[in-house]
């Protein structure tokens, strides 16, 4: 609603026919609230952040007070009474993702120029379903799909050329996210396995799971991935109806890597039992601890066995544009189908995942028709989506691309795993830290372990590891929160078996330098800052009289 | 990559370690496009619309010819470059969906607030998948998924004190659209019909469709839908693995409801071969052609049978907000799962749906955890969501719902609703056009037919319509091909079976009455139009002599 224009007298806002058109069609006065925002967020979106948004200390449950009224107001509100209300409720009181110390999670700064053009998106307001409501859209949705297609495959000029742009076929497929986008490869890896003999009725497609599946002859299904999987595989097993006990994780070395006799040894017992396996799932970044599997080898057996080979590059997809680590994703191109997270190390906001597809063909295992979009031989890209309505997100992806370029992806990379290598040796050097996985990418876990505490545990049999283990999960996890709370800075945390600790589950810190503006004098003050938080800690619920008892045991 | 500031000599982009930091924190100059053309969408939103896009005719061939090139540029652009790319070949090129006279589809216009508050939540960049990366927007889209859940069931302020903010429990999912909102609804049915005996290990989650089916005991599994019904719902059988075949399709009766006979001798009949049935799914707002289906009738059925009732209210559901319309809806309160869309009538930008679920505990059929985030106990949402990482577009809902208000959407539905009806008289005053779905929402479906060739088809027998009817098919897709291509205006085209026409499949014009800003005039010069194209189609590969020769058969 607009406001009266004599701010001193604001009228109550009232329902009419002709204001409602007016939100349509007349902007607010450049004076109000949300003009000012507006204009601060282009003119200096840090500033926007740093100044709006309040860090610090607030219960989950007084956070809430302000969203508990579940009526609907009955009467418009002036734009300018929400916008302040979402100011100080909701900017004041969100995370600032972009702060060089938020270093906890994949979610992370944004250039400044996506801001308007993520405006100019919203305000064509175009749905990708479909060309009728897309127009260009669709064409550049699919040039951003050819684009990451010939960064994993590289193929012929000529495959390009005839398939980027095609009426029938996809390379892939643009989503909201790297679950919708893992599941879709899963969907159609199961299609694919599942499509039954021509004609027989036992497609999966229109003749159902348990049909196809009794059809196959196969005494089971399984997807197969290493223990540090995205759980979004789990979801993808539920949802696909292959059940998540089918979801087999093979154990990972001591580099977080699949174990390769491992899974030699899995898939050989699945054949054993005449198993049907949907997709080996390889992982270019694990979401934990940022490692890639071996998968060349794993593409080589895949396709031995003639088997979906899956590569989870959610994160680790961009690092294609580092000519230094590019040797890391090696065998990426073996892959039937990709996952890449377009707001992960894109650096695109919020709600932009991919799945391409190496063969131009595999989409056609799940594709749609419908009599008023989506027509045999049309345009609609929405035939091969998971997802009906879309945005065009496509245009943000497509400007990063150009924008930053190739060249600038590479930077932005070498910088992020080269600054691992250096916070991991900073943890390395201090005496009261404990570099838990080594960053092979710009992902690493740690925890803080008081210095007399770590030279006992040095020594330390499995039994008494196993103790003093379980009481500084207790601390790890004390500190964490404790940090996330002061909200200067922000450290994730997750759990993982440990090799070196006699694999015992360590709760552990995970850190993720994605970042440009983290430097090495905010991690060095993260370090710090979880070094006091650790003395407090020690010294609340005995925490630390607990820690020195056990290291009296034998 | 920022521009030289010397606008006269712009140097060759390079990729520095400087100019990608730089990205992140300076913004273009207040003089750039970028900066121009995000004031220009503040300042004049349709001015914006209307003078960037550019109506007419071009072939999808020859629009593609811009986004052939599948080389990431190696090079970094200058943002100005890019802007000028997108300005030109994108924007230019894209579908005016906020024109008055674009009533072909659901997508529609959006209030000029929402823009600068996109740019607020995309420059927050906050991730609902756990409130580590969005605190307040947490309780926020609960809190929204409560007010939807209100105005749906209207339960007990206990009821809502109880559960909206729960740790544990949730009342209705966000995500992407519609088409995941209809899938989470059914996997949600399947997983409940199939959870097996506790402890059996024939729970579909983790066992797999294929062994709880077994267990089940049942002969086959069955989704029931009428034959109006959303194509997602194909695509949702699909993906869950229950088989398009399953999707049973009930007819309609002439209003385009389900056939409620049909449908208590379709759930007789599957009762009688032992199928278990997932879901019942009724439509509020069908996508052709707006009707709704008898929801109360529906309801006491699937309550009698314990068949879980879902409605497909992603259309629909905002009239609900209507004193007036609200009745037909009635029966909407008995549905275990609604779907609803924020981006169709509640005007928010591309991305928005909601599931909405009458009982709080039915989201843990289909409840996840990971180590690292939506751990147990945590107050994180994506332990119920499909989706995984997800944008803050529930600040965007609400929003809308507390500046427009109940009262302001009340009057958009109804303005709709009643233009749709006087749009219906219009064309029922024409002795040229005929009605073909009166409304009884704010969509409906007619044809051009001259004059003389509906006197004709009045009189005759099926044989002889259905051979009129087959060359007016072809005359209704060449008039809406004609006028999409002339972009003036876009009415939509769809095809199904038409009673009053003796069954015949017909091609119908589809029109959504959504835009507030559309006026009768407008509608009036849409008839014209159609009408002058119909005309000329008429004299276009001997169309109008064949439908002469059809009227003489006898």
């Amino acid at each position: 609603m607009q406001e009266a224009d004599n701010k001193q007298t604001p009228k109550k806002a009232k329902a009419t026919l002709e204001t409602m058109r007016k939100v349509f069609t007349l902007p607010e006065s450049d004076q109000s609230t949300l003009a000012r925002m507006d204009r601060e967020i282009s003119e200096n979106l840090l500033g926007f952040l740093g100044g709006r948004i309040v860090a610090g200390d607030i219960a989950p449950a007084n956070l809430e007070q302000d969203f508990l009224d579940t009526a609907i107001p009955e009467d418009p509100m002036f734009v300018s009474e929400q916008v302040d209300f979402l100011l100080q409720k909701v900017v004041a009181q969100s995370v600032h993702t972009a702060a060089p110390s938020f270093i906890g999670h994949m979610t992370s700064a944004i250039p400044y120029f996506m801001m308007p053009l993520a405006k100019i998106m919203m305000a064509l307001n175009q749905n990708l379903v479909k060309i009728e409501t897309s127009k260009a859209f669709t064409p550049l949705e699919r040039q951003v799909i050819g684009m990451l297609h010939r960064l994993i495959y590289n193929r012929s000029t000529d495959f390009y050329d005839t398939w980027t742009q095609s009426l029938t076929h996809s390379l892939g497929v643009f989503c909201s996210g790297g679950t919708i986008a893992n599941i879709t490869s899963l969907w159609v890896a199961r299609n694919a396995l599942l499509a039954g003999k021509e004609g027989a009725g036992t497609n999966i497609s229109d003749a159902g799971l348990f049909k196809a599946f009794k059809a196959s002859g196969y005494s089971d299904l399984a997807i197969v991935v290493s223990e540090r999987g995205h759980y979004s595989l789990k979801k993808a097993a539920n949802v696909l109806g292959i059940g998540r006990d089918n979801l087999i994780t093979v154990p990972v070395d001591s580099h977080h890597k699949m174990n390769l006799s491992a899974l030699e040894n899995t898939l050989k017992r699945l054949k054993e039992k005449n198993v049907g396996v949907i997709a080996l799932v390889g992982v270019a970044g694990t979401t934990e601890t940022g490692n890639v599997d071996p998968l060349a080898e794993m593409g080589k057996l895949a396709g031995e066995l003639k088997i979906h080979f899956h590569v989870d590059a959610a994160w680790g997809g961009p690092v294609l544009f580092s000519e230094r680590y590019r040797s890391l994703l090696k065998g990426i191109e073996l892959a039937d189908s990709v996952t890449i997270d377009a707001h992960k190390q894109l650096y695109v906001p919020m709600g932009a995942g991919m799945a391409i597809f190496k063969d131009e063909s595999a989409l056609t295992h799940i594709e749609h028709h419908a009599n008023y979009i989506i027509r045999y031989g049309s345009r609609d890209i929405g035939k091969h989506t998971l997802e009906g309505s879309r945005p065009g997100m496509a245009m943000l992806v497509h400007s990063g691309l150009r924008i930053i370029g190739r060249k600038g992806y590479e930077l932005l990379i070498d910088l992020g795993i080269g600054k691992a290598g250096q916070f991991a040796k900073m943890i390395q050097a201090a005496p009261d830290f404990e570099l838990i996985s080594e960053p092979e990418l710009n992902i690493l876990t740690y925890r803080w372990v008081p210095e007399t505490i770590r030279k006992q545990l040095a020594g330390a049999k499995k039994e008494q590891a196993d103790v003093i283990n379980v009481i500084l999960n207790e601390l790890t996890e004390q500190i964490q929160k404790m940090q996330r709370a002061k909200g200067q800075s922000f450290v994730s945390r997750t759990r993982f078996a440990c090799h070196h600790q006699h694999h015992a589950l360590l709760n552990v810190f995970r850190v993720v330098l994605a970042n440009p503006l983290t430097t090495r004098q905010i991690l060095g003050e993260i370090l710090e800052e979880q070094r006091e938080y650790g003395k407090i800690c020690l010294e609340t619920d005995g925490l630390g009289a607990r820690l020195a008892a056990a290291c009296k045991l034998t």
